[in-house]
């Protein structure tokens, strides 16, 4: 009998397959400090949680419209509006599930077998693995110091003559690095993916969560990008599975059947829940200074530990960091990191096939107490 | 600019699509019968939705495990011991995003491009549409009251030969018509796939509705089929988005590596909640109870309404009847009977492109007044 297809053979993504070996460890009683996957120590909102409470509480969990409940699209094309000025029409708004969904989403409806998609090294290892059990090239770019680790209009148009590209992926802040793209170089980069007629699919889940650096949404440039965010991050909904997109208003009929037909809706509670996530701005933003915390005593201490080659850290909760001075297998490092401390990191390799190797990304997005005593298991390891 | 891809011009689900125009009329104010969508009027039974209130109010709704969180792949797998006597590893069980998110991953998982993959007509539209834009060829099978509306060994083994299929879906009971397959002819069927080296998907996600028809799994008959269930109709649980599969052992790792990449894991509420449901029985048998005095009144009213002719109705919560005496277009009838009356139904085309514009399917997943009221309003207008 025929078994698995071909288009199934994707990779894992490390970082969760480290979090599923520390939830083992845990079940088994060892104390684990999450650094891993990037997932926010601190609960969803207070407010966010009534909300659901209420709706749990009055039964009514049934199937929504696919593209989401219309008061929460408006809620969403509200908030371009207050914190980016932007007039988004709510018909632009597609609610998803996670942006995951997103991606699975916009990949089908944007692109046919065949096509190539271009993507920044390092990068978010899912892009890559759903472009590809989709049918699609992921035609990855590698960047580097030079171009502050972001794909550069020329660094483009050279791949576009060599493979013919249809679309282009990039994060601001990127993960695993927290590496920001400034406004004037997006600004660029878009326009150029106008010029040569590549479709620009801009990840914004990590905005809200950037430490002095400007940011702006690729709406501000062009109604024709696809742009996805999530409520996972800033707003400490991991768990809770929801995002959006904003699309050109054309595309919407084709996203809600696609949206009908591979997912029906998205959780209901969790679109409610979501909606009251932009009156918890205070909580949130108390969260978020003590990310800015994290951050500072990791720059502050990892250098001491020989791990002071790091990206620019504009932004997310990730630092990504050199380790080629103590290992050539970040995976195998990793693997014995949390065997021997019970700290959990990322290992390079998800993020980075040439390159990855020799990096780990550190989440700080756990408490100020974990991140600690993170650093100081791993200095007694390193030592 | 290239726009939307080729294989994003799929059909919407015609019933969600009736369900959002209900949704429009309701908002404002108009009085709907909703009779479209598949779904229980009951709420979410109360000891699921006090677990999902505890989690909530704990605050700790984070990523799980992507194939689902230990404890209710565990009872799960339990289920099959307590309902069917058999023994299921809880490695064999995939928790998945609704049946939405398990059919999505298996055809990933299972087929590649161009394969063909066999269904009956009528079925449910969406495992069709999700062929079609994942590239595989949707091979509709015809199936007449002779068969008692399935497909035969006889009948697969001709598609066969025509097609080279790699796969089968199969639903008992059946969306459109609860239809259900006898435990021998499902053996049969399970039999000739394994014969033919194809690969048998059976949807199961109405089992627990079933009025007085013997039900079986397909798990009964072998460890190589793929079956799919949900929280959605049994356990009154649709907006959550919760289902789950079981799966050869072999095929476990590459589900848990796609749906990382697919979707991180599934909302952990839902997790939580879903394995309460299964204390829920009482409350559960007693909304059961009541779609079965609702298909007594059905059956009872309907063929003095001229709507007599129908599929057998041994489960679920539907009835497909035949309007061909009133309508060549169930879709412009389906639409009209809406505006004028405020009754959802929805129209056969989702179901079946050649005899579907002369059906349409009744849903009785509704309170009895509301079945009773809507009967009334259909009477009315079609005199």
């Amino acid at each position: 009998m025929n078994d698995l297809s071909k288009r199934s053979v994707i990779a894992p993504i490390q970082a969760i397959d480290l979090m599923t070996a520390a939830f083992d460890l845990q079940r088994k009683g060892r104390s684990v400090i999450h650094m891993a996957v990037g997932q926010p120590a601190a609960p969803t909102p207070w407010v966010v949680r009534e909300a659901a409470e209420r709706a749990v509480r009055d039964g009514k969990i049934g199937y929504t419209e696919a593209l989401g409940i219309p008061s929460l699209r408006e809620r969403i094309a509200c908030y371009y509006a207050e914190t980016h000025g932007l007039e988004i029409a709510p018909d632009r708004v597609v609610v998803t599930t996670g942006s995951s969904g997103a991606f699975n989403l916009a990949f089908l409806a944007l692109f046919d077998v065949g096509d190539n998609v271009a993507l920044p090294a390092p990068g978010y290892p899912a892009y890559r693995n759903i472009l590809k059990t989709l049918g699609l090239g992921a035609i990855e770019i590698p960047t580097t110091e030079d171009t502050r680790w972001t794909i550069t209009p020329d660094m483009l148009a050279e791949a576009h003559a060599r493979h013919d590209l249809k679309g282009l992926i990039l994060a601001s802040p990127n993960n695993p690095n927290g590496t920001m793209i400034a406004p004037k170089d997006l600004a660029a980069i878009v326009e150029a993916c106008k010029r040569l007629g590549i479709r620009l699919i801009m990840d914004e889940i990590y905005h809200g969560l950037v430490y002095g650096f400007p940011t702006e949404t690729a709406l501000s440039f062009s109604d024709e990008v696809v742009v996805i965010n999530s409520f996972s991050k800033y707003y400490c909904m991991t768990g809770w599975r929801i995002g959006w997109m904003v699309v050109p208003e054309r595309f919407t009929r084709t996203l809600e059947c696609l949206s009908q037909n591979l997912s029906l809706c998205v959780n209901a509670v969790a679109q409610i829940a979501g909606q009251a996530a932009f009156d918890a701005t205070e909580e949130l933003e108390q969260v978020k200074a003590g990310y800015a915390a994290n951050r500072d005593l990791l720059l502050e201490r990892l250098p001491s530990l020989g791990l002071g080659k790091l990206h620019p850290a504009d932004g997310a909760f990730y630092l990504y960091a050199d380790v080629a001075h103590v290992t050539s297998d970040s995976m195998q490092f990793a693997r014995k990191l949390l065997q021997d401390t019970g700290v959990a990191v990322t290992p390079g390799i998800d993020f980075d096939s040439i390159l990855g190797p020799q990096h780990i990304r550190l989440s700080y997005a756990g408490s100020q107490r974990d991140v600690s005593e993170g650093l100081d298991r791993i200095e007694g390891w390193l030592k």
